[in-house]
């Protein structure tokens, strides 16, 4: 299992990190995961979501060979906005556009139990911040280029939120007029590191007659998406178009984080997500080997890095949230 | 004179604003400025520029009808990189590229008196957040717009520096391999709103067979830079290629504003500087405009301003640094 530091405080919490596909928790004292459970997001609308959140802390619990009168908080992560409690404009949650209050209504299933709920984002940079890459470091800013990209700021060892959107680096426009984003702006970082839109992208190039092993992939491997193992395999392949839609993927994040740290000026770049995790430390070097060539302080770059946590980091970070 | 609150601890205090071609100093008591002394910059190197500034605290000390004994404290705000009193890689600064420590000659210079040394682009910051119009606000991005472009973050009424250089707004990538600033990147905000590489730009279409009037104004007025008074003139001649200028500016202070709030998400941006203190609130109102053409959360822009305090903001702030 992840690699973990020893400094909770000895209460027993659970980590929730609630996706659009799958909801992973653990349960953790401290840094140590003593169970996890995971389980299909279902997409019958909030309070079915919620049901299984309740669900999924009670087969954590007994792994972990315990039970909830033993637990003292639950930390949730999920995508969307979150204020209060109250989680909307969830792009990939069904039925959570709407505001629900996931917070309350989890606490509710649980007896009373304490539940903190925080954007997914925020949340794994909490845990990479306590118990991970950013451990080291008293700022850092986070990327994780999954689905969408999104990230966090790390500023004096305390998350930066601002007034409760900051980390929206998949939002910066690295090429005015650029490549349509999925949130319909043009040029955003997300709209060419982003696996949705790089599989746009590729559907794009093969209906204008280009070739790749893409698709071929996705058919032999029974995935309807561009996951990053396909994008591994058809590396492997030799498969041109690949290469290119990461060339350009390196090219975007570089120019992203240089123009992040010229205004922020952090100790250290953390990168995660699916890609982060699968090619590690080498596609990490790609991408500042990129930021290097246009960033300004050229002679002081900060430090580049992968995510430590890889697969657990949101249900870590949740559970940091909710006290370990 | 400027609006000021009056919260000092009624300490007399010296605020130095120190550039390339000028010295601005006041002497403060709290918000009050009770004198001010305004000299050249020597062009004989850091010495004879300490020099002169001691001569500028003593000038407003007399101005303000009192004397160095009932001074406590003077701040400076300079050009460069400051670390520990010391100001290295001060671009239009004679003689301090390299290392130079100018607070403890200052402090010499003064008898003894503590002397507060920062970057001007921060210091000023300083002043808009305890003197200026970031009074009302917990968080801001400040951006001068002058020969350069710089910036500043105010985040939970604190600056944020990170390593000593962040704030470098001005050297966010705005348009990839655009037009070569003076740092040597390309395609960076500078490059299209600081007036440096606008003049320069000018001068490259006149060359190409472009027509101005630019250059007979500057001609005409004794000037050899472009100003943003002589900006304003072609302007009123309805000068097209200077319009072309300005909406190019606006443009790359919207675009980078619109990333840096995807970045940040503060409460405000407030824009300094001598286009933004000459053209005031329609010239703000432009860029908040262009920003919101491609701002990620459009539904919940920061507030946009000028800033407040002109051409005293970096003397007030100098001045905020040694505790008014």
């Amino acid at each position: 299992m992840t690699p973990v530091d020893d400094d909770g405080d000895g209460t027993l919490v659970a980590g929730v990190d609630l996706g659009g596909t799958k909801i992973q928790t653990i349960v953790a004292r401290g840094g140590d995961v003593l169970g996890q459970a995971r389980a299909s997001t279902p997409s019958d609308g909030p309070v079915a979501v919620a049901g299984a959140v309740v669900d999924s802390v009670h087969a954590s619990l007994e792994a972990a060979g315990t039970h909830l009168q033993q637990l003292s908080a639950v930390g949730i992560g999920a995508p969307g906005r979150i204020r209060d409690g109250v989680i909307s404009h969830s792009p990939n949650m069904p039925g959570m556009q709407d505001p629900f209050p996931m917070e309350s209504t989890v606490s509710n299933g649980l007896g009373g139990v304490p539940v903190r709920l925080d954007n997914d984002v925020t949340v794994a940079t909490l845990g990479e911040m306590h118990r991970g890459a950013g451990r080291a470091f008293s700022s850092f800013l986070s990327v994780f280029v999954g689905t969408g990209v999104g990230g966090g700021m790390v500023l004096d060892r305390s998350v930066w939120r601002g007034r409760g959107a900051a980390g929206e680096i998949g939002h910066m426009v690295v090429k005015p007029h650029g490549r349509r984003c999925g949130c319909g702006g043009r040029g955003h970082l997300e709209a060419y590191a982003g696996r949705a839109s790089m599989q746009q992208k590729a559907e794009r190039l093969v209906a204008a007659g280009e070739h790749t092993v893409l698709f071929d992939l996705m058919a032999k491997h029974g995935r309807d998406r561009m996951t990053s193992g396909i994008i591994e395999r058809a590396l492997e392949h030799g498969d041109a178009m690949t290469e290119r839609l990461i060339a350009r993927a390196v090219w975007a994040l570089g120019l992203a984080l240089s123009s992040s740290q010229s205004l922020l000026d952090v100790e250290a770049m953390i990168i995660g997500g699916g890609l982060a995790e699968r090619f590690g430390q080498p596609f990490v070097d790609r991408i500042a080997a990129q930021m290097g060539t246009t960033l300004f302080h050229a002679d002081d770059p900060p430090a580049v890095l992968p995510a430590a946590l890889g697969d657990l980091s949101g249900a870590m970070g949740a559970a940091v949230l909710a006290g370990a």
